[in-house]
């Protein structure tokens, strides 16, 4: 049966990302071409809009805004963070009911399909004719059954040119560079700080990942050799390093994260009228009085002390990537970009396909000439929720580290082309 | 007199720029031209080369090699952040002589402007014919006499840029955002964040720049009201805040940084392995062992940490935006990169002129057309040297803000067209 007439709800959700909004725009763009969506409907900020009747008729926008708002980082709508419960999800259905709607997108990551997963289950219960599709995006790359997330490419630009500019700072002004990257659990991101190497002697030296267990006295060891050997290191380090290692935590067990370890050893004694009045509502503080420090970018700071306090060395510093990895408008790749608005559109074909239910699209390679190229297809929002991916294990050399071709080779067409260093020849220096 | 037939030297001096080695290259190119330039020596990380005789011959340099280097982000030569001293300035005048250096051209801020001065005056001592052009660079703008320094274009670039894409993300998931921008004494590469502005309720809500004394109960009062009329608060904070206000500084008076306090506030109890050996010499320690975190960004997670405490604002994100500002090779300005070129070319044009003995290549705005041209001209190595400009007391208005429309007219051909964010049309939100 195809999709019977009614409206379409479209929602974004989590962390935004350079180019959601293609996905979002796509999808509007394909949906006008579907006589049986009668009106497509933008929730503001996600469930949020969708638990209080938030939102925005999407058909009548001119087309040069929603192509303008199509090249815009971050989420146009609003994004959230909060994970529905079931009787939210139920509520949501309610809604749905009440305004005929029988297309719903949601565009996120992993939780995100387990929202349109629950809410495709109520439907399922009454009977209703719901169609649920599931938009990826993240930057971490993390989704599993997809080759890579939309996102993820865009994200991996900023921080290959960050870490291209870098190398070359650090060259110019040697010493030791830490730079923090994005990537909780999954370390694609940080990864992508190797296609930096454009040249021998080239850093990122180091780079550290969650799926590896990390040790301090190693990391240690290992700045100090490259710093013997070049005089300098550029390093790269996860925001999600742990001491296990996340290929081998069991099930259910949490990494112990450095960054917690690292903010354990910090106190910040504020002057009392700065001190919260209510303790535990938006900082915490221990039994002294002292508020946690708990930024984001304080372990690329303790990092580097350890550095300078234990190897002597005086030349440190640390940068924290943070926000511009996921909104930085001109490092956008332009085949991030023209993926993340195909899924948009396919998911649009798919929902109003002949005996369509529920899915989630994803991404595969087309093998063959050589080139690079992909294509779509849909996957059940199960296959996609709950779990997260890791960096494959056997992209991981038996020394430990990341096998830099075959890593290489995956990222190289997601991120496009690159700036070249330029560098003096005859081995000048 | 024309200049006589000799060697020259360039070198490359203080933080690296995204366009520093256009102005290298330029220098190489236009040199080509004068037979009186012999060879063209290239110091390695400026002065330590010169007083090591440390050189790079660059005339056999293949051209798409040299064009390519232009093109890179930080100094090719290496840089050096050491100011010599006027024994080491003798060193390098004597081993000038020795090479038949007759040219040396420095590119640096004002410190590298002194140390040109002191060279070129052991030359004047020995009435020896050398002739020595100062060419600028910096990212914060605050060099003396020239109307903009090559390398704030682009800077400024990747600031404003990152501000339009966090505020963006800022309006997706609100709260508070700090951003630290650098600029530890002139406030123009913070003011740039204004340029995000694009639509009204735009970020940057506020901006704090090192010129405008800094009260801690004002900020928190501000941020406050901000977050209460729109609901989130994107704040531009410069590295270098502080009490007085640099407007107010009086002769020799030094400021009291708001970062030197934060940090005081704040204690690293590293387990013992980690504590340094030998007290003082890379970090800090005081009498109970506790080491002193330096790090850049942790003046951000301080002020996030205070917001939360004092405001009881959950979300509160502070990131400080780091090296890439001065080396991220996507966001070079397009009119930055051909003016810092532009000096490295008429740099050499003035030494191997008639009569020419020393002087900065400053930038001067060509007025009528109402479109933006710049020219050249040189002034005298003593009237940049030493001193630093400010942001200029008749753009902050009476309010004690700055006046957008007289900073955004001088900032914006500086910094090229920027990518316009999409927003739905008839005021949804």
């Amino acid at each position: 049966m195809p999709g019977i007439k009614g409206n379409a709800v479209i929602g974004q959700s989590g962390g935004p990302t350079a180019v959601i909004n293609r996905s979002f725009i796509g999808a509007i763009v394909e949906a006008r071409k579907h006589g049986e969506i009668l009106e497509f409907y933008g929730a503001r900020h996600g469930i949020q809009g969708m638990l209080n009747n938030e939102y925005v008729p999407l058909f009548d926008q001119p087309d040069f805004v929603l192509q303008q708002i199509a090249k815009t980082p971050a989420a146009a709508l609003g994004s959230i963070r909060h994970k529905p419960t079931k009787e939210e999800c139920k509520k949501i259905f309610d809604n749905f009911k009440q305004k005929n709607v029988r297309y719903f997108f949601y565009i996120g990551g992993n939780d995100s399909a387990e929202t349109a997963y629950l809410i495709n289950s109520f439907a399922a219960e009454e009977n209703y004719d719901l169609r649920v599709v599931h938009i990826p995006k993240t930057i971490d790359n993390d989704l599993l059954i997809t080759d890579h997330c939309p996102g993820f490419g865009s994200a991996a630009r900023f921080v290959s040119c960050a870490f291209i500019g870098d190398n070359q700072d650090n060259r110019a002004l040697k010493g030791v560079k830490i730079n923090i990257v994005m990537g909780r659990n999954a370390g694609f991101l940080t990864a992508a700080s190797l296609l930096a190497k454009q040249y021998p002697k080239d850093g990122p030296h180091l780079v550290y990942i969650p799926e590896l267990p990390f040790d301090l006295d190693k990391f240690l060891k290992d700045v100090n050799s490259t710093y013997k050997e070049h005089g300098r290191a550029l390093v790269a380090v996860s925001e999600g390093i742990n001491r296990q290692g996340s290929f081998n935590l069991k099930e259910d067990e949490k990494p112990d994260y450095i960054s917690t370890w690292l903010n354990s050893m910090v106190s910040l004694d504020l002057p009392d009228k700065y001190r919260p009045k209510e303790p535990g509502k938006a900082v915490e503080m221990d039994s002294h009085g002292n508020v946690n420090l708990s930024g984001s970018s304080i372990m690329g700071d303790i990092l580097a002390t350890i550095v300078k306090s234990t190897l002597g060395i005086k030349r440190v510093r640390a940068d924290t990537l943070g926000y511009p990895q996921r909104s930085f408008p001109l490092a956008i790749s332009n085949t991030d970009a023209a993926e993340a608005y195909k899924v948009g559109v396919e998911a649009v074909i798919a929902a109003t396909a002949t005996n369509f239910d529920e899915g989630s699209i994803a991404i595969r390679r087309i093998d063959g000439s050589g080139e690079y190229g992909i294509e779509t297809f849909i996957t059940p929002l199960q296959s996609v929720q709950r779990h997260t991916k890791s960096f494959p294990e056997e992209w991981i050399t038996s020394g430990g580290k990341i096998d830099e071709r075959k890593f290489g080779e995956y990222i190289a067409p997601l991120v496009g082309e690159l700036p070249m260093a330029g560098r003096f020849v005859r081995a000048i220096f």
